[in-house]
């Protein structure tokens, strides 16, 4: 049995990106437990059935909790809006089945200790989409982190900057509504920073925030689908319950300081996503729009020529690229899932939980609700609290 | 029929590549023609065989003749090594199917043309494979220049800089024989800037140049495969038959000054592939290690906000984009193929000659030989001579 | 009386810096008032007499009583050690002297706002040197915000980092000493963060920070001028009294979000001096270590050309430029200082205060002081408290 | 006598340079020869006379040739118009006083070849104002060639950009006219790309070029100016009798391989003056407009962090940085003079020749000529024909 039979719910933007991965896999990773793409599944019969036909998938359902009782699948993909993370999660672990949740993990720490708990119960394995940890330049800097080539990490800053909604007319989708989404740019965007900040430097004392809604009402979105959404700026308008920017400064476990920002409203910024790392020998500075590339700094280079490097993380001695193409030849955001959905095959096929695992999701989650807790409190919130 | 059968000769490094294009058409663009990987094609039935698994085709065979006259067969798609290219594009094109072949078109100039009168008289269609030409940032570039937003184009210098053959012990492969290859870099790297120049300023009236093989003899490559090898430092050498690094200055019909440079000695440049517009009103700058982002500049900016402004070219409003991720995800190198077996599906469904056709790649052939007369005889040299 | 008689007490890194600014005046900007170099002051008779042959002063002195009440003296520039401003700004505005002072103004809020009264009950010009203002770039971007090129601002994010005592066997210079430097990266660096973000954004409501003292103990100097000193590994150490890095949250009262952070321990900086700010119609980014450069994206540029622009601030429609050298020809560290003694003598010679002023000095002692007490506390700190 | 007397003829742009750099030297380098600013000589009385005053010479004068006889002057410093360099410096020389002169040195290779032979029988010293050569950034790249640090050179290319002209209303000042300027951009820039090529790599056998005026007709300038002029575009127009653009391939005597570019016609470059050396072991890259970086690249950079390394070279290890600010703060266009004075005052404290001399001028003179002499025959030039 060298397959792994999947059945995935959802089918947007995420989905693509997974069912992506999957296909891509077997050419460029054939060692790897090949995925078998099942079936999809999503609400509306018709738009589920042309994603299948698209996506490469060879059936498309409607009802997920049929799809989980299916003897034929091993594991259930799950990248459906985040307040359907839960049920579903819960329900595939019950029913035996191995679970690929994106992240958001859940709307609520509770909810992901329950999600985690109930996966740990059945035994089966789990793991939260924070891809970014895949990228072949991240991969780096977690090297030289571990291996002690940066010494010690006094500093860790990291901002996720976007501006899609900048527009005032920018109608009401459902990534702004907390009942849907959790919270704004801070569950989104903010999540994805503070797991490589778990990944790279590690568990968080404490924390305090702050966050704005800068557009406090919209239009109400007629249409929505991935990202984008119609809406009329005549039409009637609804209140925004997500926020817009949080930041946090955090104290890392290890005495390192941590500075933390995300936000929707950062003009010229489609998708920054970047971060730097400050030790008593070295640094790193990464940012995902020039993904293939990582600066690097030793204090311990000639005087002379001290300076941060810009590494092209395209070299065969780079994590997953001796796969891909010759030195230089760069690779794109897509990749990052199928670097992930390698680590999903090899800890599979290996008998081993896939990192990250939902308890990456748990820790991850424990630090948003801190910073809410810090933000509706106007205090210092403890992880120990949470 | 809404479909392109396709039997591919060749199974290495471009193997891969439009293998991964032809897989990855239907996920992206689900309207073009669907391509059907029949036939792979390789001297070796074991290697080729495991490649045809790995690569996604349903059938791998050793015999190129036999490929080309099935009837089940549309496209030849011919990336094996250049010496091959002129025997079985002319047998294909008689054979009544339509071809897309990887550049350089041909070892000469001569066998190039006789390539096009051949595909033309069999009126299949033909296309060369200048795939930088598909990065939508060098689209970007396109269209500003032929919308004249760049005015008069003055100077257009391009080069393209590696490193990977700079150890005088990396072994003799066939990128290094005349015989296989053509000629070195200026064959393998300068071809793509010259074929960039003709698709972005336009044809040359002249050319001098200037080309050196910094290591004249190499060891004997005991293996080899894609752009990698084995060989003993101690064992037999032989002679390098190719340059190392082509330069040449042009002048181009419209009046601009053209400089080119094309090297594989540049210590710390892994494919660096770049070039510089300059116009009356404005100037583009492109490097394909950072693919995905254009630098423009226009005059006619507010005096006091004048500069080079990074286009990151991910928005929906750039050719190929909307298919692909939200702004700011970037692409990488393999999708300038997807983009390019693209035009080649939409030409032949629509019944055109794709982009660039063998007739660019004639062009780009008589630019190379120009480039090497010059050399040879120390002169200008007209392309009207050749 | 074209002239502007001054008196210099301090003759480190910031009196060569303050002298050449003298120096050059007149030959850049042969309109403003003519510094006389008449005297310069330090406790140190011999180190102060080759000062002043080196600075170019008419005379030394080391009594900076006597110095204040010469009648030959119209203003008195203040860069002595922190600890000494308060006691000779005030004698001298009482003097009836004009007063330059380096930031940061005072050691405490308490002291600068006596400093102030008292320039002001005196009826004298005062100025603080927050040097950074006065960069062609910085002056771009606060044209652009005031203009309301840039909207509304929602982010203000700044950052100065350096590198220069990150090894723990430097000594324990004065700039470590909480009682002669008041503070330490926070009010060495982030002063002049602070007061960029008055300048460029405006008043804050509220604060909350965080600082570390990496380093605890360090070797006592035994010698020690400007910004270096020698110490001995072996010797006895003495503790570190200021904070190796402080971070710190506000909200503006325009609504703005704001994130700082100095440090003097991020290896590979050696003096970044950095910010940005994102408003509904643009951004703008700046680095003080490319001075000349400022980075600048407008919403409302065309959809297929939007990006950062790196503007190079060297023509002569940015601030003091056309003083200088033609377009593209730089400027550096010391001409921020050159720019700022301008305004200096311009607003003597206009019968106006210059900008910024001890206001400007105070404001920033507000907000570095409502930072100590936010960490001291662990609370938001409202600035109406100060 | 620890001074050094000058008489300076030429008050413009490089005037200015030159005392700036005479008035700063004793301030920063108070270990070298003083410069005494005794005379500035110009052909219009009240001009030089109000240039005397801001530029800080003790007098002002118009008679060149009773300024080179006078006993109180050591040094003639020439940066008047090129056509006329020649007859002041043959004058200067035999008159026994050392000589500073601009670049170009003289319109001809002949009338440099005089010039220095009249330097050398008068046994003065001479310099020649190649002032790129002391930027600290270049004077890193000169180190780690001649230590070794990059192997053999394998490539120099290089390429100065400008735009100022590319208005066709801009007026024909002197600059653009041939029996003046001696020539265009070949001379004004590329003469500076040739010093840095000499300085860096060695010596060139032959030559090949390509030169353009793309805008063959301006109005006459009503007057000029330094850089600038005002001309009407109603008014008659002259012809330009200089190249807009030249570029020029070389062979070097150590067998690497250069190539040149000179233009004011790139949009968007304001003073774009960067080159990169390719060797064996290791690369440089440097651009003016970020003059206090200098990109470096080793091959022996362990496998995982190898890439160019943005040194900013204002540390004290690095040339001249010593005498200026702290590690990261920059300087400007400006400094490359005062270090150039300060080698022309330390060669005549220590009785040698300043470099470069005009032997270097004489070699540069000889690339141009022979470039010059490739266009017009349309073949390649050795420089053993000069």
């Amino acid at each position: 049995m060298n397959q792994l039979r999947i059945g995935m719910i959802g089918y947007k933007f995420m989905g693509k990106a997974h069912s992506n991965a999957y296909r891509s896999l077997p050419m460029f990773f054939p060692k790897a437990l090949k995925p078998e793409m099942k079936a999809i599944c999503g609400r509306n019969a018709s738009a589920v059935q042309e994603a299948a036909e698209q996506l490469g998938w060879n059936e498309s359902v409607t009802d997920w909790r049929e799809l989980i009782q299916r003897d034929d699948i091993d594991l259930i993909d799950i990248n459906a809006p985040s307040d359907a993370h839960k049920e579903i999660a819960i329900a595939a672990a019950k029913a035996g089945k191995h679970i690929f949740c994106e992240k958001p993990l859940a709307l609520t720490l509770a909810d992901a200790r329950e999600m985690l708990q109930a996966a740990e119960d059945a035994g089966v394995r789990h793991m939260v989409g924070f891809n970014y940890r895949f990228s072949p330049a991240v991969r780096l800097a977690k090297k030289l982190v571990d291996s002690g080539r940066l010494g010690q990490i006094y500093h860790f800053r990291a901002w996720f900057l976007q501006d899609w909604i900048m527009d005032p007319q920018f109608p009401l989708v459902w990534r702004l509504q907390k009942e849907v989404a959790g919270s704004g740019s801070h569950g989104d965007l903010g999540a994805h920073l503070i797991d490589l900040a778990h990944y790279l430097v590690g568990d968080m004392q404490e924390v305090i925030g702050m966050s704005e809604t800068f557009i406090k009402e919209r239009p109400i979105a007629s249409e929505m689908t991935g990202l984008s959404a119609k809406g009329s700026g005549d039409g009637p308008k609804g209140k925004v319950t997500v926020d817009d920017a949080t930041l946090f400064l955090t104290r890392f476990e290890n005495g390192a300081l941590g500075s933390f920002e995300a936000t929707r409203f950062a003009a010229g910024h489609r998708s920054t996503n970047a971060f730097e790392i400050n030790g008593s020998l070295g640094s790193v500075i990464f940012d995902f729009e020039r993904m293939n590339e990582l600066e690097v700094y030793f204090t311990s280079d000639e005087e002379d020529v001290q300076g941060f490097r810009r590494v092209l993380a395209t070299d065969p001695v780079h994590d997953y690229m001796e796969a891909w193409w010759p030195p230089g030849h760069t690779i794109g955001f897509e990749h990052t899932f199928i670097h992930e959905v390698l680590e999903l095959s090899q800890a599979i096929s290996e008998g081993r939980q896939p990192v990250p695992s939902f308890e990456d999701g748990v820790k991850c989650q424990a630090v948003l609700e801190a910073v809410d807790k810090s933000i509706e409190e106007r205090r210092w919130v403890s992880l120990l609290e949470m």
